[in-house]
């Protein structure tokens, strides 16, 4: 099952690709959308919808698990994440893949086992859990990096409780 | 010069499409996307992009005009509103319009002359401005051409100020 992680924003779109075979998760692709903060803003959007309809072209995601925006304290900075969220999740419907969401608290639980861990430990988690090298840079990859491992780790969790005759 | 204002949302998008012919503003069509609860979000995302596509293309504005976001005591339905604003905000730089933002202070300093006007207010003189004989309905399509009206007005005051040998 091929998952792209999304950690959305307006300057930087973060995305990581991984092949979920069983119980291992393989690398496929990571790295960044950006954009300039000269652009205008409907033009930066539709830079990010463009990048973001090539990568799901490209790769072909079975799901696209995007973060969930949280209450900022910069509520403009936060609206315009917002809109460029929406312009990723219209690319990824187009691809006809499903689309996930989940909390930064979700992701953190899942990556390190503590809804409240710091960025660091997840993002030395991602590493070690992928066998990188070096923690991807900049932040927000391996943020998207971390988002793809929790939707692996629901899948797998789900399909599990499924194989014990569960549903969720 | 052809405008449309819009009043972004996930359930119901506003628009108002008006003509600007020297000092007068004729009304070309209004109406409203609509989307269903019931709907998945990233699905109702493309149905409103798909519809402004068509409304755009249809119409072929110069100028769209959208109303801005203010904080909103519910946070996650405005980040969801921002979500939909984005895929029009891109729908409508695909289509080539200027696009302008007005809040809704600004809207109502436009159309009543008075930023703390109450929405009646605002409804009453969009439907006296433009010559209609009831107010549109639902609230959005009124608040839409409340948004087109103040982006008309705008561009008046701008060609008056270059008349007359101003720049912006």
């Amino acid at each position: 099952m091929r998952i792209i992680g999304i950690d959305p924003g307006v300057a930087i779109v973060g995305y990581g690709v991984l092949d979920q075979i069983g119980n291992r998760l393989k690398v496929v692709d990571y790295g960044s959308i950006q954009t300039q903060a000269r652009t205008a803003k409907a033009m930066r959007l539709k830079q990010i919808y463009d990048a973001a309809t090539q990568l799901f072209s490209e790769n072909r995601p079975e799901v696209v698990a995007i973060e969930k925006l949280f209450f900022n304290r910069n509520v403009t900075t936060a609206f315009d994440v917002a809109q460029a969220r929406g312009v990723v999740m219209l690319a990824a419907e187009e691809a006809g893949a499903s689309i996930t969401e989940y909390t930064p608290m979700e992701v953190k639980m899942a990556v390190v086992g503590y809804g409240g861990a710091k960025k660091r430990q997840v993002q030395e988690m991602v590493k070690t859990l992928l066998s990188l090298a070096e923690i991807p840079k900049p932040d927000d990859v391996a943020d998207a990096l971390g988002v793809a491992i929790c939707q692996a780790h629901s899948t797998t969790f789900t399909d599990r409780l499924k194989a014990r005759g569960w549903q969720r």
